[in-house]
């Protein structure tokens, strides 16, 4: 289980224009340290305790007491501050593992979820008195789900119903920040829309659609809307890596422990970041089928067994990033719209399965076909309730280039594509932001146009900070696809604190480019940035010999980079600094706030983190 | 007359190291706004003042008198400035162009470069009675040419004379900034070497010289010598534009001035910058020969009527700059060692060739020569008294790829190119630093290695603020290639001052990046970065329909943008601030001294401006 696809459900997911604070935001802003409340209900103290040790399973480092301490640690570290805000301590703790540290973690991190759990079934039980107030006291008309069905449309007004009511929200479909993805409701019920994005539920969100109330719908009718409103898409999610940091459940969206990330040079598939826009769909690898498109060839259907035995078998790491990594930055400068990210929404994979060139040969592609198309688009298996699926577009000359290395991947590290990262069949487009890379593949179409799906049309865009909702136009901006130049701090964290008898501090990264643009250099700075030192750069695990420099234009994977420099005397505050260079000799930009966008994507200045140094060398 | 080839001098021409002023940056400092005093002696005043108004002749705004004014009117205005150091009122005249103004200015430029050949005058008579002086107190043994050459290396010594004088440089050869290339010069006269690089004609130099001395040269054998010193390996370069500002006579290298730069969306060739590393070669159209070697099918030799007439003739737009542009900037923060260009060493034109693709197919190059060959090494005809060609190379899978247009380029906006630009034959590689665009091509090597030229191996690099001459690697770092993203502000120019009776500002420039990446964006900004306004961009001249946007990763044409705002209230100066945004969404970085480099390339960081606002609208 993970995910490299980027898939942001700001389409129908996002709360009503006007509030300053998105949905899916605040959701992540309370996430960030905690387990949200949904997931709370189902975990244990046993269970989470369980899992925190099993951890050490997939950590690299297991063969011995003292190395299994720094897997553990962060957990444990993570669950103390969730509970005591002691974050900055977490550091010391992660350098300095002892299984008293761990433990202390583990209990205080329980006392917290047990909490959740707690305040999670009373907001439920208000939430009901809440709903029960409504049918009290209503005085509105009865309407059938007839009559509430012929509301469909903006001419006839578009009505829907929730929980019983029914609602008029014509007026509101122009305010809807995902635009006319709403209609998509209209006549029916919003439940399992809001099923799908549970970002929905909460208060003021309720608060503003109760003022669209015109009716309620007749008891007949409600009896039957009750029996669908128990199913949930999501009831056969696979079960994820309790590690994981959630960022949003409904879809799945979470990324692993800075300080773990890059303790491996190829991420482990379970703690690979996981960017779900919809329900995992369930796929029969026997009945699976996919679908090529618009080449003179006619349509082309492969089965998964013809995909595996047709064509080479090609393997690639490479790195993929969500569009959205390390959005939390931008927040602080003001809010944005979109999951709450920390900088962990990047993760490098080993990559197998048929060259996307190949099969488009297989199906008719030849230069004839560039003179009309340019653009080869995908469609996931993943549904909302509409039946419409994940959609996402890449230029057709990476397609089809013998340098771009597309994959049709079935494979991730060594074995069968995990759930959660799009089995049976996924595209990996190396070099491009996750969002491209569509898991779950059903479909694949040559075109003159980009894939009119949302998330190729109306998101994913980067704007300029001058734009706001108000005045922004998404054909003003290209889709992403390559992405800028990368690099942030995984250790220390941010608040760490360092004894001054350390003597020096050893300061970990990553860094990567899109584009196939190989990372050259990163420097590090311990002074904020008024002076620099060169870290040293690897690419492979430590215990591996450095692979090769890769052609130029086809450097997928990142880069993880290490500097040790001794303390700076007479300062008790370190601002760690890190910013990289490509071989286009492109470098991250230096603050926040001029590269700040309304989608909070492409947030890639310098990564800044702040630690303290102690010098009264007692433990606390 | 210009050129599009960046080839700095580096290795023979720069100063002694310790010196923490470079010849050819402090030549340059001063040729920021005046002639440089070799060329000063040849321009008569009335001569500047016709070719002041023939600079009409290609600026694309002549047909009436209104708008031929401003092509004048910064001519002017620059002249005016040297001699009046007035250079913030520069703005205004161009502005608001009167004829009255233009005149003024012109009068006045005159008079500084009569000022200019006088002081230029009495510098020489300095220098000679300086040589004088060291003859007639010279108590040093003589020695023959013979004796001299007999010291050409660091085992026997390395000997070299100047003037008459012998010197012993043996310790001196490691302290050479430029690295062994000195060697070229051992057991034989510094003159050729000196007369191809011209900043070596300054007093300190002359100085550090004089403590190597050992003794005198024969009589005899310094007549001979005297004969040789006579002849000047620049004497047959082309006559070139006045207006370009001229940072280094010999080899010549000038940019024009940025006002006029963005006036046309396809520079003039006249006022292409020019970046020659060497004497521009005289070459005969009629025995021309192409060499093209390191192929299966054998050695190619092509002439020019066969590259003409054996390959399909290709047009591609594109902008190349100098890896040095904007390298004025850095030497703000710290010395860097370049010439000092502003920020029109990057101009813009439509090449027409045949495509390298096609002459190596044509060579026998088939998928079979990428398994061992990684480059294309391209040599120049243009020589130093060694006979060492300047050199460069660039990757082979950009070399045959289709998207990647390479041109051997015999046309420079639809005419013969120019001397200074190539002529016969140039290599045009869109996207890559300019440096790499061969010039007067004399051979094309595929190969396994790079170039070994300096240029490439040991010059145009980028490296950390941290790394200096002691600690540079120069293995360390890629070739520079493609080049990052970059944007500057033409209009208005520093210090240029604005009347508050005009309400409004407008700002104009130029964007382009590396790679094929399109500009998508440019923001500009008043107020030194803290809020932003988009620009208007556009990719033709203005009285043509936009260009439709090239196909993804082929956009080699830089952008024109210009946008007018309101002038701010209650504010006496402007920062004015522009940073550009490519397709892959990089962006430039936000300061100087972080990306600072000893060489001072790939300078492209937001660009600043200072203008005032004047409140009162009295003329002066």
């Amino acid at each position: 289980m993970s995910s490299g696809l980027e898939r942001h459900s700001v389409g129908v997911c996002a709360t009503f224009r006007g509030c300053l604070c998105n949905a899916e935001s605040y959701r992540c802003g309370v996430s960030e340290d905690k387990q949200p409340t949904d997931t709370a209900e189902n975990i244990s103290a046993m269970l989470l305790l369980r899992r925190c040790h099993s951890l050490t399973r997939f950590c690299p480092l297991n063969t011995h007491r003292h190395q299994v301490a720094p897997a553990v640690a962060p957990c444990a570290a993570r669950l103390w501050s969730s509970s005591s805000s002691e974050d900055q301590r977490s550091y010391q703790r992660v350098h300095r593992p002892s299984w008293r540290h761990a433990l202390a973690g583990l209990l205080a991190g329980t006392g917290a979820v047990v909490a959740y759990g707690l305040h999670h079934h009373k907001a439920e039980q208000e939430d009901t008195s809440r709903a029960q107030t409504i049918e009290k006291t209503s005085a509105f008309p009865i309407f059938s789900q007839e009559e509430v069905t012929s509301h469909r449309s903006l001419e006839d007004g578009v009505w829907v119903t929730y929980k019983g009511s029914v609602y008029d929200i014509t007026d509101f479909v122009a305010m809807h920040p995902g635009g006319d993805k709403i209609l998509l409701a209209a006549g029916g019920a919003l439940e399992p829309f809001w099923a799908l994005y549970a970002v929905h539920n909460q208060e003021h969100v309720l608060e503003m659609l109760s003022e669209y109330k015109v009716g309620e719908l007749s008891a007949e009718d409600r009896k039957k809307q009750q029996t669908v409103e128990s199913s949930d898409p999501y009831s056969s999610d696979p079960e994820r890596h309790p590690v994981l940091r959630i960022n949003n459940l409904k879809p799945f969206n979470a990324e692993p422990p800075p300080e773990i990330l890059t303790d491996s040079y190829i991420t482990p598939s379970a703690i690979f970041f996981k960017r779900n826009h919809l329900p995992v769909p369930q796929v029969d690898p026997a009945t699976y089928q996919l679908h090529v498109e618009g080449l003179p060839g006619g349509a082309l259907t492969l089965s998964l067994e013809e995909l595996k035995t047709r064509f080479p078998k090609h393997t690639v790491t490479a790195t993929l990033q969500c569009a959205g990594n390390r959005r939390s930055e931008m927040n602080k400068v003001k809010q944005v719209k979109g999951l709450n990210w920390g900088i962990a929404a990047i993760s490098n994979a080993t990559w197998s399965g048929a060259r996307l060139r190949d099969v488009l040969l297989a199906a008719g592609y030849g230069p004839d076909v560039a003179k009309q198309a340019r653009h080869v688009q995908f469609e996931g298996l993943d549904k909302d309730v509409t039946g419409t699926t994940y959609g996402a577009s890449i230029p057709l000359n990476k397609a089809v280039s013998e340098e771009g290395d597309v994959l049709l991947a079935y494979e991730m590290n060594g074995e069968d594509l995990p759930a959660d990262h799009g089995y049976p069949v996924r595209v990996v487009v190396p070099g491009i932001v996750g969002a491209r890379n569509v898991k779950w593949l059903g479909k694949i179409i040559v075109s003159a146009e980009e894939s009119s799906s949302h998330w190729q049309q109306n998101d994913y865009k980067g704007f300029s900070p001058a734009t706001d909702w108000d005045t922004v136009d998404f054909k003003s901006a290209p889709a992403i696809q390559e992405l800028p130049i990368q690099s942030a701090i995984t250790t220390p964290a941010e608040g760490a604190v360092v004894d001054r008898s350390m003597e020096e501090v050893t300061v970990k990264g990553y860094a990567w480019s899109g584009g196939g643009r190989e990372v050259v250099r990163v420097d590090v700075s311990l002074d904020g940035g008024k002076t620099w030192q060169v870290a040293q750069l690897r690419s492979s695990d430590k215990e591996k010999p450095p692979e090769p420099s890769p052609p130029l234009g086809r450097a997928w994977a990142w880069k993880l980079w290490e500097v040790t420099a001794p303390l700076p005397p007479e300062v008790q505050e370190l601002e760690i600094v890190c910013k990289a260079v490509d071989n286009s000799y492109n470098m991250q930009p230096d603050t926040v706030p001029p590269i700040w966008n309304l989608r909070g994507v492409l947030s890639n200045a310098w990564h800044r983190v702040k630690v303290k140094i102690r010098e009264d060398e007692s433990e606390e």
